[in-house]
């Protein structure tokens, strides 16, 4: 009977809790493909946007570039950084869905994807903040609204933002996955 | 000896986390406060910004408020929000000061956290873009810097951003912490 009771007890529950945090590893790799993706699309859609206007005078050609505007330099270097971070914490999620048991990697990654999160936040909202000046302008300041004049451009920089948004969201998700996974852990 | 040693194997250790446990929970509780008080000084600082210039014409006077950029009125909404969740969460803080042994409540915190997090980097952010146009404006594009007129109006809207820095650095420590505690309970 002790036996029993040992079993039923100890042993079964933990065999399901590490069947639970196994597949919370596995959820937890496929949202870190999904930010990774989402990331560098960001990235490059923003680093490509390049237009040149059709028409130019003597000395000026109308040119519209990403890196005009220092703040989506720094959309696409905290969007590359989160999406080569993103990859390499691959690997400890990989760990994780071998060794369900895991906790200071665990912690690691919290902290790591806080601090992501905290830069793919920063970036997407700089950037954010730009594109809408851009298509609004600000009549108080005298800041004019250059969408009118750079059509596609201002459609690439608009696009390029989702993905980050969807990083954002996705790096949440990966925080909460992991402090629950802590939390059922024997 | 079979009393000694559960004594010695199972409950000295539990013991000795319980009391590292509460010694984070104090920590989470100080640096909510420091959080409430960096946030909520940003929301008051920018949230106070007004100036108006002592000369003027006959239809215009010249003044600079913070809500004549929109990304200006968020930055302020984000940190209040984030400074009464804060003040929430105090509750849930001194609950685990009292009761170190809590584990779901602890997830829950760090999912706010983080979502917090991510709002206040945001308005931090957004409001550091402008700020950025406004003391160095940007030729490409022809928006001005507006700082050699509003003087006063851009020493406020810098220095307030400050707190919004520091709370975004609480936080992620915040997240630390409570993913620490998690994974010390037994």
């Amino acid at each position: 009977m002790k036996g029993v009771a040992v079993e039923l007890g100890v042993k079964d529950p933990s065999v399901r809790r590490t069947g639970v945090n196994r597949g919370v590893a596995v959820i937890d790799f496929i949202l870190r493909i999904i930010a990774i993706t989402a990331t560098l699309a960001s990235a490059i859609a923003m680093g490509t946007t390049d237009e040149t206007l059709p028409f130019f005078t003597q000395f000026i050609r109308f040119r519209a570039k990403y890196d005009d505007l220092p703040m989506f330099t720094f959309f696409v270097v905290a969007n590359s950084i989160a999406s080569a971070y993103l990859v390499l914490s691959l690997a400890l999620s990989i760990f994780h869905i071998i060794k369900s048991g895991a906790q200071n990697s665990r912690v690691v990654l919290i902290f790591f994807d806080a601090g992501m999160l905290a830069l793919v936040s920063a970036g997407a909202s700089a950037a954010a903040a730009i594109v809408y000046l851009a298509h609004k302008g600000n009549t108080r300041t005298n800041w004019f609204a250059i969408c009118q004049q750079f059509n596609s451009f201002c459609e690439r920089i608009s696009g390029s933002l989702i993905g980050s948004f969807v990083a954002m969201v996705v790096l949440i998700l990966l925080i909460l996955l992991s402090a629950a996974a802590l939390s059922r852990r024997y």
